[in-house]
Formats: structure tokens, sequence, C-alpha cells
């Protein structure tokens, strides 16, 4: 056994331990029988105790500095470079900051969830500026001399900047809050109204899911309050939820989670339980699940076959065409909360999020002015005012549990779906005709090849630009929003 | 903090990532995809290995050696004993033959199942021979110079000896064996014929479960091939499974394994993720699943109820009354499998097994004689040929995995049932009213305060004859099973 072979077994077990970790959330959030939460969150706290334990072991000190990775071929640098990352982290965060962030945010978020149910900011105010002074501290300890945010940016998209992503959303605001205007005075389409039975609703939803590549042998589909995708390598769940007179939240909820999961089932099997064994960054992650949700899935093709769908399971629905079906599907409403928005808006609201945040973290920003900030800000980019604060600056847990630096990635997301959608059509101009008859498997074929199966091999932008050929930009992303929506509003 | 809380506090760790491997395995046999399965191995190894490394850690014998137990009140006392015994137990065992027996025993399960599909002992033979050696070896160990099968019994069944069990069902056997070839000889019931729906039969079977006290809330109940209940403390799961023409393996299974759930459920909530805090023996665990399943659900007074609630969930289902419908349920039947044994056989059954397996242990018998010997006994005992290896010495897993000292447990647990049923009817004499109205609260009940809220606190013994007033032994089971099945065979 050489010194890297030591260091991986290590590495094997602490995977395979935080599949469990994992699975643990998952069963949390679909099957556990609710009294048992408090020894539920023993349980999770002694695994996690085990895992920070092994994480931080000052073995893989010794390993790291042992290897000569100039003996390693690819595959054994990226997983160096990820084993490296992580090490280094936790070597930067003294201990005592780590376990009082832990703390600290895991009762925040009750603070948070009172305050949101009260409308009442101002008491959540002082537990966010104590969230707020933690990470900045950790962020400083993380930068050692850098810049806070980017050094926070680095736990969810390794390699981008606050002023790349600056760069990046600055050219994206005029466009999205104009088009976003042009959109709000012209005819909407109607909506969708009726009932349709959530029993037809789980048995469609399966079929999309198996559609679009989801491999049931290696997960399954459970309904959960928030929908999400769990696991990585050979046991990928994912949930989704269901609403009588809401059928595309179900189904649009589960192709965007399969999106993820496809993601996590189409790394190359050799990664398995290995740093490269799942999704290279939250922004990478956020491009599958979007490109499949939108690009694919409310695509006019795609739509017009999934219409005929709807029909066969529910009967006639009470839409009379294929084109209005697509139009209803890609429908704009006014709207606060960013998890419910529509394509062309939920930009909007991360863009916000991003300069509210960044600004919070540089003290350009006080938090107890954040609340006015942000009502500002929302009614300049959306045209009107939020009425209460669990419409606005409460209505996402993010900050609460420490998450900062976390929202961008959202839209850095959407922008690599942009760019992956303008190049997949180049390579397969064949889509849409396939998608018009439910098959996708082109589409995310091509996606897994260039895009999925890579895993953490390369670095998160690298990835996408190898895919697409090109420097990923934003301009993908707004031509083809302008194009879609300027057709289905007829501007 | 004393050396005693930091003891506890690991424990209690320790305690929290056992349960975690409970979930595994609940998970691996009612929800996991099938492709998982070579992911989950991993987890399940990994997670395993903590635990090896906790219950081994020196740091538990330097706390031993410092506590000054006579400073313990009798809880603190329990714990020490409990704590004191694992730890024992894994010094004496030496690492190297502990993940001997690990891989040996992994590998022997495949290797079993295959002979058995196979209907070939002989292709089994040398695998059990070594898991026997193994064993042996580590018995040795464990025993330091005292009876080696006395020391395998110590892990199932804490205070017990195999002279005592020998003694016990020594004087069951001839009773047994009688009274089974006096049924075999008198007019049977009929059997129940036609089709149950599972969907129903799931309803009332939840219905059964939350009758027997089973807390949903604290708890689950899904379908697995083989029912089973899992976990301690404040998350509890049960599974059964259904077969549309035998509606009393649904019905009879989940309160069977409701018994072993209630028993979780029901010690006191003080004792949660301690020692003391899951059932004190497999033999007390039996004890309460079977007289739940037995004295209690198959009752001439509970099965009037049953009957009125089948009557209601499938209609008339060609069963003319109540009577006939309690005989049905306790209908004898030439079989050759333990599992699917009644009452009455069933610890034939076990008693052979018991035998077999003390006299391999002891050299006695050599396991290439090991089928000659099973099926003269079974020949002896049930007055019939056993037909092939897969219903006769191949059809349990348990020796290939290394449970030797196991099988005794169950009867032992009957027994218990016995004489808990005794003193239960003497201290709650309306049990039969109530039960015939479909109300086991103040039967359960008396079993929670007498047996179950102890959980750990006493030896397994001791815990009964506490909730007896009297020396448990055979006489009270036997005395029931012949009464019993004297009225329903009119003998």
């Amino acid at each position: 056994m050489t010194a890297y072979d030591d260091l991986m077994a290590h590495t094997r077990e602490t995977q395979a331990l935080a599949q469990v970790m994992g699975r643990l959330g998952w069963d949390q959030e679909t099957m556990m029988p609710r009294g048992a939460a408090p020894q539920r969150g023993e349980e999770m706290a002694a695994l996690e105790g085990v895992l920070h334990a092994r994480r931080t072991d000052p073995k893989i000190g010794e390993w790291l500095d042992t290897i000569a990775s100039d003996t390693l071929d690819d595959v054994g640098r990226a997983n160096l470079r990820h084993i490296r990352r992580s090490y280094d982290r936790s070597s930067k965060v003294p201990a005592a900051l780590a376990a009082r962030i832990a703390r600290v945010t895991s009762e925040a978020q009750g603070t948070w969830a009172e305050a949101r149910a009260e409308d009442d900011f101002a008491a959540f105010a002082p537990t966010l500026s104590e969230v707020l002074s933690l990470k900045r501290e950790e962020g400083q300890a993380l930068a050692t001399g850098g810049d806070v945010y980017d050094a926070m940016l680095q736990d969810y998209e390794p390699g981008t900047t606050g002023a790349e992503l600056e760069a990046m959303f600055g050219a994206m605001r005029p466009g999205l809050t104009e088009l976003r205007a042009a959109v709000r005075e012209a005819d909407a389409p109607p909506k969708l109204e009726g009932a349709f039975d959530e029993g037809a609703q789980m048995k469609l939803t399966r079929q999309l899911a198996r559609t679009f590549g989801y491999d049931m042998s290696h997960g399954r589909v459970d309904k959960a309050v928030h929908p999400f995708s769990s696991g990585s390598g050979l046991d990928v769940r994912i949930t989704t939820r269901t609403n009588e007179h809401d059928p595309f939240n179900c189904f649009y909820s589960t192709i965007h989670e399969v999106g993820h999961a496809a993601y996590e089932q189409g790394i190359d099997r050799e990664y398995l339980l290995t740093p490269l064994g799942s999704g290279v960054s939250m922004g990478v992650h956020e491009s599958q699940s979007r490109i499949y949700e939108n690009q694919l899935g409310r695509s006019a093709a795609f739509t017009g076959w999934l219409y005929t769908q709807m029909t066969d399971a529910f009967g006639d629905f009470g839409v009379a065409d294929a084109e209005t079906f697509y139009r209803i599907a890609n429908r704009v409403s006014d709207g606060f909360i960013r998890t419910e928005a529509d394509e062309l808006q939920y930009n909007l609201h991360v863009l916000m999020r991003f300069d509210l945040e960044r600004a919070l973290v540089s003290h350009d920003l006080q938090v107890q002015d954040l609340e006015a900030a942000w009502n500002d800000r929302f009614e300049a980019d959306f045209g009107f005012a939020v009425d209460k604060s669990s419409n606005g600056v409460l209505q996402d847990v993010h900050w609460s549990v420490g998450l900062i630096g976390y929202f961008p990635t959202y839209s850095l997301g959407n922008v690599y779906a942009g760019c992956l959608n303008e190049a997949l059509r180049k390579a397969v101009p064949a889509v849409d005709e396939d998608l018009a008859k439910g098959d996708t498997t082109a589409a995310t074929g091509w996606l897994r090849s260039n895009v999925q199966t890579h895993g953490g091999l390369f670095e998160p932008r690298e990835v996408v630009k190898n895919a697409c050929g090109f420097e990923p930009s934003e301009a993908p992303l707004m031509s083809y929003l302008n194009s879609k929506f300027s057709a289905i509003y007829r501007l």
C-alpha cells in the first residue's frame, strides 16, 4: 500500500459514511415517524462527529505531504485536489469556531422560522448578525488575507469569484428587468384550472422521471414537503410533491430533481465513493436540473408531448391545444417567492440576494437596514412592493443556517444551462423532433457524455467550457429567454 | 465531568450510531432500490468499523477502572454491568479472530443460500465446519476455561446455561411430542379458504398494531419479505407481509412484531440511548412477541373479536362462527419449517436445534453426520420424514452466520411467555372480557409496567421472576398448551 492507497481507503470510508448521513436526511423528510425527531438529532450529531474527526484527521496531512503527485494520473491528481481542498479548509478553521457555527446556525434556523411565522424581521436581526459575524470570521480564516466573500464562495463553487459573478449578473439585470416589464404589459396566457387527481399525478410523474432517464433500479420517487434529490452513486433518490390544483408543480419538480439525480447517476462508476463520485459544484448541479426542467422540459416540443400525456391521464382538462398548453406552462406571474418563480423572473430574485449578501459581508450594508434594502430592490426590479417579511427578506432559510455564497450558484447554474443548451442544439439538431415524441435520450445522453460522466474530474467552469467548446457567459441564456418569452408573449 | 459521565457520553454516541446501523438494515429490507446493494455493503462496513473501534476503545477500560461503582445508584450500576460485559467480551476476542469470523460468516451466508437452493448439504458442510471451528475458538476465548457453549449463550441470553436449558427443554419434549401425536390422530379444524384483498389486509393489520398498543408516532408499518422489528427508543419500525390466501400470516406476523416493538417503545424514556434503553435479552424479547401473538392474539376471546373485524373487512369468508374461526386460527398442520410452525409444534423445532448445535460445539456430533442426525430426530419428534435438505437442516440461516446459542432463546421466550401469561391472568382477571371487545390495554399495560419499562435494568431471568412473583419454569407453558389444544382438538 502506498500513501496514496492509504489516503484513498480512508477517503472511501468517509465518503461511505457521508452517504449514510445523506440517507438519514432523506429518511427524515420522507419516512421517519414524527416523534422520532429528538433521537434522530442525536444520531445525526454522533455521525457528524465521526465525519468531522475523519475529515480533520492529521493522518491526511501526513499522507498529502508524502505523496508525489507527479506519479499520479489525471484521476489521481483530481482526487488529491479535492482532498487537499477539503483538508486545508478544515485546518484553517479553528475547531472552536466550527463548533460555535454549528451550534449557532442550528438554533438560528428555529429563530428564523418563528420570525417568519410572525412576519417580524426585527426578531431575527440579532441572530442574523451573530451568524454573519461568525461566518465572516470563518471567511477571514479561509481567505488568509484575500477577499472574504470569495473565500465563502469556494464552499459551493470552487474557482469562481465575486467580481466575476458581479460582471455576469450585472450584464443580465437590465435585460431581465426590461423583458419582465414588457411581459407584464402584454396579454397573459390563461391559467390552468380544475382538479387533477394526485394519484394520477404521481403515476405520470414516475413516467416523466423515467422519460428523462432516471434509473429506478438505483433510485426511487417519494413525496416530501420540499422536493429534493439525495445521494450519490448507486442510490440516488428523489422526492416530489402533489397539489390537486397545480400538477405542473409536481411534474416540473420531478423533472428538476431528475436533472440533479441524473447527474449523480451519470458519473463514471469508476469514481464511486471517491471525491470524483459526486457533482462537482452547486452551479454545475443546478445547470443539469435547470436544463432538464426548462430548456428541455418546458420547450414547445416537450410540452406538446406532455399535453397528450396529461390528456390521457386526466381526460379533457380545459386546454384547447398544445400551443395554449405551452404558453400556460411558461406563464409569467407576479409573485414574491423565489422558489415559485418562473424561468424569466427567477434570476432577478437571485441577483438581488447576491448583491445584498455581498454587501452584508463587506459591511457596506448593516443587518438593521437589510429589510429596507431588500424591499427597495424588489420594487425596482419587479415593479411592485413587498407586503410582508415572510414574502420578502424572511422567505429563504439559507442565511439563517450560514449558507452565504450559495445563492449565486442558482443563477450560475442557469447561465451554464443556457450555454449547454446552445451547444447541445448544435451537436444534436434533432432534439426538438425527439422531445415532441417524448424521447429525451439524445439530449440527456449528450449531457451525460459531456458533463455528468466526469463527476469531479475537472473544475466546474472547465467542465462546462469543455462541453460547450466556448467560454461560458450569460449571453446564450439571455438570448434564449428573450426569444422564448418574446414569442410566447407576442412582444 | 466524572469518569462515569465521560463513559456514558461515549456510550450514548455509540448507541446512537448503532441505531443508525439498524436504520440502514430497515431501509435495505423495505425501501432501498435493488441496484444499491454493493454501495450499501460499503456503507455498512464503514459504519461497522466505526462501531467496533468505539466499542473496543481502550478509554472504556480506563474509565471502568476509575469508576467506584458503590457511588452509583441502581441505574448506574446496571449501565456499568452492560458496558463492562460488552467491553470484556471485545477484549477477550483477538481482533484478528473477530475480523476472520466477520469475513467467513459473510461469505458463508452466500454458500448456505446456494446449497439450500440446490438441496445439497454436502456443499455447505465444509463452510459450516469452518464457521463452527472459528466460533468454537471465540467461545474458548470467552469461556476462559469454562463451558464453551455457555459462553456462546451469553451473547443472546446473559445468565443462562446449557445445563439449565437442557433440564427445561428435556422436561418439555415428552409432553410436546405426546400432545402433538394425539392432535395428529384427532379431527382437524378446516382450513381458511378463498382470497383476501391485500390492501384490506394491510389496513386491518395497521388497526391490529394500534389495538395492541403500537405507537405510530414513534414507528411505522411497511411490507418486507421477512417480518421484523427494528430500532429502539423513539423510532421502532415493524414490517409485515401479505399473501392473498393467508391473511393470518399478515395479522399474526404484525402482532408478533408489535410485541417486540412495544417492548422497545415501552422502556422508560430515561434510558434512551443508554445500555438500558433496549430489550434485555433475546429470550425476554421473544416472550413479549409470543405472548402478544399467542396467549393474547390467538386466544378464543381475541379471535372472537378478530372474526367480526375480518367479516367487516372481507364480507362473508366462509367461516360459520367465531368458535370455528378460533379453531382455524390455531390449526396444527404437518410441516417442515420452523418459521411456519404453530404454537404447539414450534418448540419441538427449537429443542432439536439446541441439542444438535450443542453436540456440534462439544464435538459429540460431527458436521458430516449433522444431516442424518437432524433427519432422525425430526422423524422421531414429528412422526414423518424430511423430504429434502431445504426442508431440513438447510432451512435456517442462523448457523451459517455464526449464530450459535441463539436458537434456544426462541423456546425460552415461549416459556417466559407462559409464565407471564399465568401471572397476568391472576393480576388482571378481566383480560378475556377485554380481549373479546378488542381492548388489550389492561393486558399490554400490565406487561409494560412489569416487564417492558425496565429495559436492561435487571438481568433477563430476574425481570421475568419479578413480574411473575415465582421462579420461571416450563410448567405454565406446558399446562397452557395442554389445556388449549385438548379443548380445540377435543382430546
